[in-house]
């Protein structure tokens, strides 16, 4: 069996996600298409649109042939840790050949040869990034400032100007640190950039927007752009596309109730934010307002929302400082192929497959437990259905996966 | 000035507040009534129906010329820690006469008679009081029981086993505790006992019916037991009186993401209590049925309540392992008698009255801080008119007293 691996979030699942799908099997010849999916809240710092139960079996609907969870601890993390997670579970599975994402670039010689420098981390190098991170920079622009002082030329460097591309070169430094034997394939993205917020397409648009259409305009618009699963799920699941508002309640009085000492322990509350954040929530009457008021120039809009997922999610420092590969690797579900691959790895695979949370301790599960806990309570109120709150949350530990 | 202190919640006032009021006025003679009132947290464990802003005004339109906050870490806690916490406000003003509580009694040596014993300890009825407390009695209960065994008689003893007695146990305690020279005095309570939840006259009536009446009738049906004012505030300011639901989402995402150590160390989270949150609070939809769930034996509705005011207030026994005296007198209103009153505490009082929070660090006051804004998240989303949500926070720091 020829496998490839992708890493995804689905936040929804639209077109462009299809193409990438498709694509990924055309060009690596994949019989089966393995997923690594964030749970319900993201990279971006975000609670998803629709419960991760939902987005999975959307996915396998349109391509997908198993869907595993990425863990919370590194779901809702920067480009490089979130990468990590994600590439170590499918090395751990130890029968993936291939991983396949989008990138801007579509070169993987370019990235890589980028990726090569950033992997090495040559002395000089190594000064410049310091330098540039220290000056407030964000992680990319620091990289792409650091390798025009190592004289890496413009064409070179370019590629890390772009999301997809730096994500992508997180991809190939997380298969190197994992000497992994997992070959990188690129496929060049096409028709929307990533966090593109107007649409210049027929019939692809981002994710962001695609929320944005659905959170202000009517969902009939959002037709062009979405399978017709995704119009399904919010026309029978979910009253609307969940979003940070939300969770404003609960975000607010989880900062009310902290002290310093406990914000300053957060992951990614760094460099004075936890005095900003206790001076500046009380004047804050949205989230967005909050994100607003705290942004200073070397914290990105994402940056601060991760640091918000993290404080809602009590993601601490003390705890997590330093993640080691993923200790488990959890079955949201499986197609009929997908069910053949699950039967080779169940052998070969390094880590646990999780069908079921059981009575075994698993490292970081817990986070996963209270994201599920907290996405439940405020899922329940947007639900057209009937689901009451403890059936919503018996859900993650008495459903089986979605087998399609 | 003669002056009588008061303790009170009126959540919300009634007109056996205003017969307590009237009552205390004529059977000490007092120029000046004082009321330490309960802030937006209370002795049974709930959020007051409305904030303590507008209950102090009412106070002071009927008959109270000074309403204190009793700091949160008091107003939430045992019928003990409630009653030294408000006796120890009164007392270290210094110039407070006699404290006037309603009582079923309505006899104060009756109370001081069994007072006395408490207060004595002898080391016979201190052992069966450790003993019935062990054996998983209540408080009250264990008192009651406790006594019988030394031999006091039936007559005595049953002024232990109403409510209001108890609670008037409790001040002559903490007066005897504190040496004070304040007098105590009780007034008979008439037409309804406290918690009564039928309506037996024609215009008194208990809070706790009051509030049933408002949340399952119409408000119309309260006008007859309330004074103008209350009903005024529900039709302008309220669209509803706030209770335990209104507060559901925090607590429950609290209880999520608490560990059991955490939990451990919430005051009155004790005998396992931490595990059987943990385990029950998934099953739980709203947080009647949390409480029901909970409940054994030993552990009363009220306590249950009062432990989930401290985990959503996060009040942790380690740093609030034993109370000392009220070290801040909060005022949230005055009268023109109150003020004469407030130039001669200004001189005598032992502790600072605090008008305005300013830099000063005052032991405890960060409980009512993170109080006002958990209660102002929620009283945000719940009152009529246009205040935001930063407004009402601001209010706790930049509103003066209230002056009638």
């Amino acid at each position: 069996m020829n496998v490839t691996g992708i890493v995804v979030e689905y936040n929804p699942f639209h077109n462009g996600h299809l193409y990438h799908i498709n694509e990924s099997k055309r060009v690596t010849g994949a019989d089966v298409i393995v997923a690594v999916m964030s749970g319900n809240f993201l990279q971006r710092g975000e609670p998803a649109v629709a419960d991760k139960w939902s987005r999975a079996a959307v996915a396998l609907k349109h391509g997908a042939d198993i869907v595993f969870e990425l863990p919370t601890v590194y779901a809702t993390q920067n480009a490089q840790t979130f990468a990590f997670g994600a590439v170590s579970l499918l090395d751990q599975l130890q029968c993936v050949h291939s991983l396949c994402f989008g990138s801007e670039s579509g070169s993987i010689q370019e990235l890589q040869s980028v990726s090569s420098i950033l992997a090495d981390e040559p002395e000089e190098f190594k000064g410049y990034l310091q330098k540039f991170l220290s000056a407030g920079l964000s992680y990319p622009k620091a990289m792409h400032e650091a390798l025009a002082m190592i004289g890496i030329p413009l064409y070179q460097r370019n590629s890390t100007a772009q999301p997809n591309n730096t994500l992508g070169l997180m991809y190939l430094l997380a298969l190197h640190k994992l000497k992994s034997s997992i070959t990188p394939v690129t496929i060049q993205r096409i028709a929307a950039e990533y966090h593109q917020e107007t649409i210049t397409s027929d019939s692809i648009a981002s994710a962001t927007a695609i929320r944005k259409l659905a959170n202000t305009g009517s969902s009939e618009q959002i037709k062009e752009y979405v399978p017709d699963a995704i119009t399904a799920l919010f026309s029978n699941t979910y009253r609307t596309m969940l979003h940070w508002d939300h969770f404003q309640d609960l975000l607010f009085y989880k900062i009310y109730s902290m002290n310093i000492e406990e914000l300053r322990d957060i992951i990614d509350v760094d460099e004075g934010m936890e005095y900003r954040l206790k001076k500046i929530v009380g004047n804050a009457n949205s989230v967005n307002e909050l994100i607003e008021m705290l942004k200073v120039k070397r914290f990105t809009w994402t940056r601060i929302q991760r640091m918000l997922v993290h404080i809602l999610l009590d993601m601490k420092k003390s705890k997590l400082a330093s993640l080691q590969v993923t200790p488990y690797a959890r079955i949201l579900g499986f197609t009929d192929q997908g069910r053949q691959l699950l039967q080779i790895a169940k052998k070969k695979s390094a880590i646990p497959l999780v069908t079921k949370w059981g009575k075994q301790q698993l490292l970081y599960a817990d986070y996963d437990h209270v994201a599920n806990r907290i996405y439940s309570l405020i899922e329940q109120q947007h639900r057209r259905d009937d689901w009451s709150l403890s059936q919503l949350i018996h859900r993650e530990f008495s459903k089986p996966p979605i087998q399609q």
